[in-house]
């Protein structure tokens, strides 16, 4: 038996579907890989039947936790049963998630909105990482926060999203008070699934750290901080969720019988902790060490650093001890358009040429204008852009930000300004690298990985002329359920195959493209040349010298809200 | 014969045909009207055969001055035949022209371009308005008027541009000096065109004073001035112009035998003092006084307001004494894209969706993105631009600036970028009456006229709201034309059923549309607001302090400069 290969399943639980992948604990081999689409896909309108007829708000984004069991009873148990691979072969499973993505629930893990008595009010569902919806709560936490002066602001950048846990607890509980009292237990979707596997509830410290304000130091912010915010909000913490925080890297547990039923596996097969889908990529990237940058490239970047200290470093999104790598500090940034910015360009500003070519040559339209844009020189098209068309997130934290472009003339073609997109792009990268290394933090090269590096080798030539540093991509298309499948070997441990560290994992499992993109010397210092007005413009309209995007925001605000009034006068 | 209605003529040469209509006198009712395409068109890569093999380099434009003639011979003999008007009641012609539109001919008028001698040689031929390639010649004469401190300067904004006069006459004496030699006369093709007519050369003040540095109460600069230009260039003035230079509005001659016959008009019929396009408008859209600013809106906007007296205005074109109206000074100010900058914008960022809706309505892509951006408020795209796309005529005069856009989302859709644009070259109109109203010469209210007013109402709100004036529009839709037929009733005179000066010819024969553009009381605290933005940004990026515009253009200019090396190398 010890001499068969040994094998581990990774789940990576993303926005629209689950993806299951079966992995050679080895090499990393690949072997089989299952997605399912979530049947309730996001929530975002209306309830699903049949319960159709609750109208959600706007801004509101939930899921339905039975597509998450699904993916066990569906992709999974067929990635089992159609590879081949005895059950018995399998060590091991992780998964990562999108977070924060929270549910209340009973004691025993039961969601609210699994109950007839609760499943008609919309704050009984999971609430999706993309539930904008508690903004005003967000605000009410970063206000007081600076109030009361709070030690853990820093380490955030001095503001948190309306995306993280606690804006998102505080909306239940003033939006919902029954649901709230209800609730024995707020958690992460990713902690949920793993309760589910195991029958045991253990919370992860990456999103505790990442999204709830939670620090190995000094745990959770002190109850007088969460009664300011509301009146009885202050025993959230040991009312709903959990003072114990377990490592990513540990076992969560073994399969419960019901869940070994679900997937095909042997019930007691190993259960990683939950991951966050971003971090969980880092090792599958190869890296379990300082000095190197990890992006993960898609709609946006984020991009995770590791560190033997932690620095206060300028506008990152968190810093967390053990929250990538057990052993280092994990830093992560953000940047909030990036694959967006060039969907929008494609869809809101490319002439109808480029489609007609992208059609008759059966390619993408980015492909077209990537072809044409790769011809130009660094600085030939005369245009320069702020990237901010989701507004910054790092360095700045300034959701309110929105893009330029600068230097448009009468022949200025839409492949030149989809160069200069993927430019600015670059030079916001190069922004929190150099806030990074400014810090303290090195940053020697960098790691590419999600869905737009495979794609583009345009931008990742621009990025590593632009940052001057080398890049490579990550081997595998499925980075987060890779890092998943790693973290179950590491669960598994060595006695039955598995192994001993994630930085064993990393080197047996994960692998890197044989290309480098390296700096081309001649394109550095007009690049740099650029990089300098970038800064200059960037620091000039977003560190609040020049109000121009600030006016702009407020005056369409107050636009819309004119448009609002005289609707309703109309009606 | 005195009861039956008189008419007169107007022709205006544009750049690619002649249009000629017949407008009663009485009235300014236009009877007929008629268009001759130039058999040569623009010439802009090679000369016409039998010699095509010679090939003209960049920014190269010329004329063939037949095609000139054959809008008498084609268009108006047409007209004067199709309109069943008698020739006898015919009592004038007037032309107008672009400008600077110049040749070298013989000093009986003949073109040298029709000379065998000669025509194989590019500088023969007529030199249009838009040949740019005495940008050389403009930077010298620009460089030396400054050391020399030239008193005509500032009358021209401190700058002449590379289409003027003497740019155009200088490359001639520079490039082939046979030519320049061979030229007895160096005369604008408006005047030209009249010596034709009349048998007579005479030069009028507008293009004397608008283009080639001359006023009423200087002449034109020294000699002195032009010999520091080029050694021999001293004596151009008196070798190839003429320092007897005769105002619009006075009669030149009357028609030769040989025009009559080309015409079908009756010999001796009264000729008016040649004109150019955008200043003989403006008599035909009405305004003959101070107070009222004429904006002639196409491609570009010409704007020309009427003042008693000529203080310094900061960056128009020009301001010539009688050059618009005799009796008061005519300011010139010009902004350099705007219906070229609309068109840039739907040719090069406007995606399928909207190209596929005009289509199936049958209507223009600039109104089916009007339609969407007229339901906007201002403000509510929450976006702003600077409209330097071809760079900064007036106030700025720098051809080296270039456009930006602020403000933009991933929601950021076509018709928000089409109505911001149309509100930025607003912005740059009111900056031009601002800078007239700072300068002491009144603006009250504007008349438009030219290709864009009556197409897009949207963008004439928009101008009104902006700019806080009433804002009419001329009735016809060939201002230039009527203009000039509104001169040969001047030149024809009130004996044979002419009018005693332009201003009775202006009551008589111009119009105003019944419609009114008032600004919109709700609309002015945000354009305020809007426009206080652009102000800090057009001074930021247009007068020094920010060199983001001036760093691109040099980074552009280099980085094709390297391509051009790079390409001669791999020949």
């Amino acid at each position: 038996m010890i001499d068969r290969p040994r094998y581990t399943i990774g789940v990576d639980f993303g926005t629209e579907s689950g993806r299951a992948v079966l992995v050679d604990v080895a090499d990393g081999r690949e072997v089989g890989i299952e997605v399912e689409p979530y049947r309730n896909g996001v929530i975002d309108t209306r309830l699903p039947a049949p319960d159709g007829d609750v109208v959600l708000g706007p801004d509101w984004a939930l899921q339905d936790p039975d597509d998450y069991l699904e993916v066990f009873r569906g992709a999974v148990r067929r990635l089992v049963a159609g590879s081949g691979v005895d059950p018995a072969q399998v060590i091991g499973i992780g998964i990562d998630f999108t977070a924060c993505t929270m549910l209340p629930t009973t004691s025993d893990g039961t969601p609210l909105c699994f109950l007839d008595a609760y499943r008609r009010d919309p704050h009984a569902w999971v609430k999706l990482w993309k539930h904008h919806a508690a903004q005003p709560e967000a605000d009410t936490i970063n206000r007081v926060a600076r109030e009361l002066d709070q030690p853990w602001l820093p380490r955030y950048g001095g503001k948190i999203s309306s995306e993280w846990f606690f804006p998102k607890a505080l909306q239940i509980m003033r939006e919902s008070p029954d649901i709230y009292r209800a609730a024995d237990r707020l958690i992460e979707a990713a902690d949920w699934v793993v309760w589910q596997l195991t029958g045991r509830e253990t919370r992860n410290n990456c999103t505790a750290g990442y999204k709830a304000l939670w620090s190995a130091a000094d745990g959770f912010p002190e109850s007088r901080f969460f009664e300011a915010l509301e009146p009885g909000f202050g025993a959230v913490v040991d009312d709903k969720l959990s003072r114990a925080i377990v490592p990513i890297g540990d076992r969560a547990g073994g399969l419960t019988e019901r869940a070994a039923g679900w997937t095909g596996l042997l019930p007691g097969t190993a259960v990683a902790v939950a991951n966050v889908d971003a971090h969980v990529s880092v090792p599958a990237a190869t890296v379990t060490a300082p000095g190197t940058l990890v992006a993960i490239m898609g709609t946006s970047i984020c991009h995770v650093v590791l560190a033997e200290t932690a620095p206060a470093i300028d506008g990152m999104c968190g810093v967390v001890e053990n929250g990538v790598i057990p052993g280092s500090f994990g830093y992560e940034a953000g940047q909030a358009a990036v694959g967006d910015l060039f969907a929008w360009f494609v869809d809101k500003a490319v002439p109808p040429s480029y489609h007609d070519l992208a059609r008759s040559h059966s390619v993408s339209v980015h492909e077209v204008l990537a072809d044409e844009a790769a011809a130009l020189r660094p600085g030939e098209s005369g245009l320069l852009a702020l990237d901010w068309w989701n507004g910054n997130r790092s360095v700045l934290v300034d959701a309110d930000l929105s893009g330029m472009l600068v230097g448009m003339t009468l022949s200025t073609s839409a492949p030149e300004i989809y160069r200069a997109l993927i430019e600015s792009t670059a030079f916001g990268t190069r922004v929190i690298i150099d806030a990074f290394e400014a810090g303290g933090v090195a940053v020697d090269q960098v790691v590419a990985c999600g869905g737009l590096p495979e794609r583009n080798p345009l931008l990742m030539q621009v990025y590593a002329d632009v940052t001057g540093r080398s890049w490579r991509v990550a081997a595998s298309s499925q980075t987060p359920a890779l890092g998943s499948a790693m973290f179950a070997a590491v669960a598994a441990g060595p006695p039955i195959g598995g192994h001993a560290t994630i930085e064993h994992a990393a080197r047996a499992m994960a692998h890197l493209r044989a290309e480098t993109y390296e700096p081309t010397p001649s394109h550095r210092p007009v690049y740099d040349a650029l990089y300098a007005e970038y800064v200059r413009l960037h620091d000039l309209f977003g560190r609040g010298a020049d109000p121009a995007l600030k006016t702009l925001k407020r005056l369409r605000f107050e636009a819309l809200d004119a448009s609002n009034a005289a609707e309703t006068a109309a009606r």
